[in-house]
């Protein structure tokens, strides 16, 4: 593998746009959109820790930008660039480097994104990645996780628990015969675009397990929620596992869905907003001490080894 | 240790900006002053490859702001605030976190910059660092690499090699008896705030080391350039490793001083710009292949282990 400086100007300059200077500058010169706000949000991806050692470099080139873009996605905001870091060790050969460039070039292309700039550093061990993600906003229009109110329902787009079955079907742990699960375990869709302003009070992206992040908006807006086991969306390759593997559905990340607090009244104004897109209704907010709370069809509390209510 | 939210809460939360939003959403917000372009830049700090394990934490996160804002001192921009990451493994306790926090602390005060986010992950073994620091600039003043003319002057501030000299007594490799040295290795001075615009056609910091950083500018610029050995500015604790240890001053990194290209009429103009700071003519730029050939007092080229010319 050459030094750092070849390996930039083969693999990564050609991924730059014009703020990213050739990435020759010590750094990027971004003008921001007139009367825009700027959103800013940085994910990291490490082996070991955010993704399997030999998984495919393209895909984690693309999961690493798309955790960032569902970031933006929560918020509302419109994704233009980035900033890499990439720390690697001397395991690392040209063909991972290709393939990891090739990844980024394709999401680069999906979603409208230049490489503006970055650090490329070797590792002793591990690949240790993160990507610092830079879009803008209209003026206080971004949702927040903090603006719920009482009565507002619980939805969620797509469905809920696919990251989690996938993520045990690569460890061979459950049957994945279409490749399904597995796929939205590699690789998450943003749901970058939708224009939820004056329909959704608080948003957030669910990376850390539908019941942390609603917690994450119970505890930001003073609110208690209550969800429904059963209307939780299940994709129809997950339905199998829906009964037995609901805990690691609820609790393990990676979906990279939207949970919005919407106030009833507009529940039309989203399912228009979102057109084609599933979009479910799962719960509510209350007054109440910040916990999440889960129930069964009947009404009663369901208990699970990680609790299904759990105080923030 | 903490969980990431408790530890976010409690060190990271107290050093956020408006921008921030408390460190409870997905994502930062930062309205650009107006008609200012952003500067953004992003560097890494690895434990084994950036610093020495035990090294202290404060300094290690003070050094870790100070190499990106030296990135925005080379260009000429305001530095505003960063996003951090944290890739933390379980040897790291409450007592190291705190110094690390209050480091950071520490350098937002010296340097008016906020926290704006951030990612915190464990890691398995090694620390690993990264920080996005965001600035502005008035458009179209940014010093970039790839503007040095035939006929500048080659000139850096304060002085070169400390550094290296001071990586080498923090490994017992040579006497440092006032600390000066290592002092320079731990924690460099970012050259934030000098008004260059106007007086450099190029500018870089000296982070690779000076003929590396040099050779940056060289072949962005398309120009050779000749510097000279007795010119080079050292330190008085430098002064009596002056010769044997050349090669190293010259060639390893951390300096974080600024490298100029200065048109010969702006000489005076520059001294005046660097106020009390030390600044010094060390060679110029030519027509020619991109090279930096280094000559000893009588004009002979000097051959280096690392040779002291190389081609980029």
């Amino acid at each position: 593998m050459g030094d750092e400086f070849s390996r930039i100007a083969q693999y990564f300059a050609p991924l730059a746009g014009p703020e990213g200077l050739g990435l020759q500058d010590d750094a990027a010169i971004f003008t921001p959109p007139k009367g825009r706000e700027i959103v800013l949000t940085v994910d990291q991806m490490l082996e070991n820790i955010h993704f399997i050692p030999g998984d495919a470099p393209d895909l984690i080139a693309r999961k690493l930008l798309r955790r960032n873009l569902s970031d933006l996605a929560a918020m509302g905001a419109t994704p233009v660039g980035y900033l890499l870091t990439t720390a690697l060790p001397p395991s690392i050969d040209e063909a991972w480097l290709k393939a990891f460039a090739n990844g980024l070039a394709q999401d680069q292309t999906e979603f409208n994104i230049k490489l503006f700039g970055g650090d490329s550093s070797s590792s002793q061990t591990h690949i240790s990645l993160s990507a610092t993600l830079i879009g803008h906003i209209a003026p206080g229009t971004a949702l927040r996780r903090n603006a719920a109110k009482p009565g507002d329902e619980i939805w969620v787009t797509g469905t809920i628990g696919d990251a989690a079955l996938g993520l045990k079907a690569r460890r061979g742990k459950l049957e994945d015969p279409n490749g399904y699960l597995t796929s939205r375990s590699l690789l998450p869709t943003p749901r970058i675009g939708l224009k939820l302003h004056n329909i959704a009070n608080a948003a957030i992206d669910i990376s850390d397990g539908l019941i942390q992040d609603l917690g994450h908006i119970c505890k930001a807006s003073n609110l208690a929620a209550e969800i429904y086991a059963a209307d939780i969306p299940t994709s129809p390759e997950a339905a199998s596992f829906s009964h037995e593997m609901l805990e690691a559905r609820l609790t393990d990340g990676d979906d990279y869905e939207l949970l919005l607090a919407i106030p009833p009244a507009n529940a039309h104004a989203l399912k228009k907003a979102c057109g084609p897109l599933q979009i479910t209704k799962i719960g509510s907010f209350s007054e109440g001490p910040p916990q999440v709370t889960v129930k069964d069809s009947n009404g009663a509390i369901m208990q699970f080894t990680k609790p299904g209510w759990k105080h923030f």
